[in-house]
């Protein structure tokens, strides 16, 4: 097999460039040995850790990820309003050293969906004091406009609610997002199986980020490494040029010319 | 990127190994060196060839074939009753030295639908003349059964009617094909792009046969890749156990330990 | 509401009129007082009985049906052969001294799917023996073509697998048999709710035939109610001409001529 | 056919009783007749007028209404911020006599989506001027609950953009929207054709609204006659109980007791 990861362009965010189109999310595993397993066998450059979770404990976690090379990138899980969200955003940035923050702000913890009120204002604060945000939404193509707008370096929609499992349920706003974002959209949550994670680069999108479809997978590392080829066979589709669809048949070769018996 | 194809357990089929588990259509190609490419980014181990429209001048492509280590999987394509199956069979065993067949009877040239009529009784008498059929059929999980009885080697049902690109129209049937099926499931014509060819894989297919998605794709090369990643996807995705679809959200990690702000 | 069934066409079948387009089983209910509520609520002209449980007390049955002036359709339900079908037939027309009849013949008792190897042999025998065959069949355009060619006066693709409630699993095979079928298209089976049946006549179908979807709902009367409504609703939806679906939004109104404020 | 509108119950919506559930849009229709026809047909009790585009010509559009006993919703169709939706609302008020409105603050010319941040504002300061807000919305979940919450009498989440045609492309957040509002939930935009009302309603929305649908169906009145039925499909299939949906066929009757041959 003579593909390779740096055959596919690489992706390019916030002037860093990542070699791999997979970003992983680290919770819900409780071994060590499989995250590491499943990092590797994913091939991610970029991890994220939620900053309202970590624990001195965690140390570890980060030498694991500097010693495989991979970029953290906090998050605000588990935050309610843009006040909770700049704040753990300020400790992570102190601990962690480094301006990147991924955005969440959840309006309840039944659905698990972003407040897009709160996501405005507070994409609009920690932009002003300096982070690079990366914004976890939902799929309006509005609200991905108007993130882009206030600052953004990435605009990161949902194919439907976190962990549930169910892919990409509404390809048309995907669709729009990517086709008026300027910053790299990432496909966020919602991802269940390979092929959503393949359908969402086919359908323009520049990332996937996912964690529960490979934690909770029955085989994370096997379940990592599908998702690794996955992500890949999606971008080379979208630049390979998909044949139309159409409505009734052709053959691949004309029957004109076609030996008599 | 680590990942070979070897990691992968071959797919066996009448008792042969086939380290690739995506075949490869040739026909709609004008450019010999395109469709060397093309093979060559598949990663393929097997190519069905049109025997009806086999002529002297491509004496080079069963050179380049053997070349490439690629097997040939000759095909009926262009026939419309058993009696003409049958006949075109015997001509490719005479000059192609093999007795796989891809057998392929059609209604009509407008929608290339299999007969299945035609296909039991062109099954039927080909086993008996000691041939190993590959049977391309609709998506029936009846016929795929009668011709499995019949001494089919592998079943090979339609995602949709042949150079739609219109995908896997009906996955249910296409799951109760491979829940009941003991010979190789083989998803045959339909695939647009390379999520289809996961999905089929994670439906349980054993393999994914495609010609025009690659044929008739902007960049062929570029898509025989992203096919060969998507198969090999979706065959790890497959056997990785992915996580149940819920309808409600759930958080990667517990809320509860979360730190207080 | 001043909408009638008789505004809309009435279906022909063999050159009988029908006012309704809803086709009712009477199988599967208890109660005959809800049996006839169901009934009178659907506003069905023709019902389906099942050959091989007719009993002597079912007498009844048929004094119901004479006196809501409800057609009777015997299908040969539970035949898994030719000739069990053919024999089952025979039976119903000297009983019930009609020759109409809905032809099933079906491969196992798991899926409930029909054979159509043993339907074309019954429907061909059938129509030798005077009979007007109702011919059950699966979702292939082939089969259907297959069985008017045969004979069959009217033909009856499933939706999905008899009983399941999934809907049309494959509209693109329902609308191929459409556009090629000159005899009446009635889908058959699969329908679990009222959606359904109106999106069966949008794809064109000239009728609706549908047991389970009423006789297991929670409220057997209301349900009926809505599959009539459903089925009408779908009829003139068809004839009313769609408005075509597009990529992108259009106001309803033009945005140039409004008022500034 | 003896089903009527008073059989199904009512929709109340601020107190007030509407017999039908289905809300129509006027703009599209060239001919005064056509719409008077369309209106009749489809048995509506609410139809939105845009303030924006409200002529003195169209005094004769009110008129018909009074005459048919159909209430006027007006919108704010054309708003592209809270201000000027506001000063529209303002103005429809006083020309025609009614404190509801229907808030519609979209974000630009090419998609015509909700601007969700707008929407709040406007909602807020049109309920402390004492209108009642029919607020037209996106499909989040969230937003739906936020508009309730600032007072609005009725949700209108979009179905897909208006006038795609696209039907629902997200079933499960219109779902979602239903199980958590109190006030009534109103299917807006996107629908195309009939089978997508009925579904609409089978997901629970308490009532649809459409206009490009009927206004540029071939024909528009029939088609307004096939949303009315299908609506009320839609509703009763709803508290009919719909079976199921089972992956394995279910026979409508046991086949254990069926006849011997």
């Amino acid at each position: 097999m003579t593909m390779t990861v740096a055959q596919a362009d690489s992706l390019i965010v916030d002037g860093v460039e990542l070699p791999s189109r997979l970003i992983m999310g680290t919770g819900g595993l409780s071994s060590f040995d499989t995250l590491r397993d499943a990092l590797v066998a994913s091939g991610t450059s970029l991890t994220t850790v939620a900053l309202r979770r970590y624990a001195p404990g965690e140390a570890s976690l980060f030498g694991l990820l500097t010693e495989l090379g991979i970029k953290v990138l906090p998050n605000t899980a588990g935050c309610f309003t843009a006040r909770e969200a700049v704040l753990t955003a300020e400790l992570g940035r102190e601990a962690l050293e480094t301006d990147w923050v991924k955005l969440e702000v959840i309006a309840d913890e039944t659905t698990l969906l972003p407040d897009t009120a709160e996501l405005f204002e507070a994409t609009e604060q920690l932009v002003q004091r300096g982070f690079k945000v990366f914004a976890y939404t939902n799929d309006d193509p509005v609200a991905a406009l108007r993130l882009q707008d206030l600052g953004a370096v990435a605009v990161m929609p949902l194919g439907a609610p976190i962990g549930t499992g169910l892919g990409i349920l509404n390809p048309h706003n995907i669709e729009l997002i990517v086709s008026r974002a300027t910053v790299p959209v990432v496909l966020d949550a919602g991802i269940g199986t390979a092929s959503e994670a393949t359908l969402a680069m086919e359908l323009g999108c520049d990332a996937v980020l996912l964690a529960t479809a490979v934690t909770r997978a029955h085989d994370p590392e096997r379940m990592a490494r599908a998702f690794r080829l996955a992500v890949e066979a999606g971008y080379l589709a979208r630049r390979g040029g998909r044949i139309p669809r159409r409505a009734l048949a052709r053959a691949s070769s004309p029957m004109a010319g076609r030996a008599d018996l």
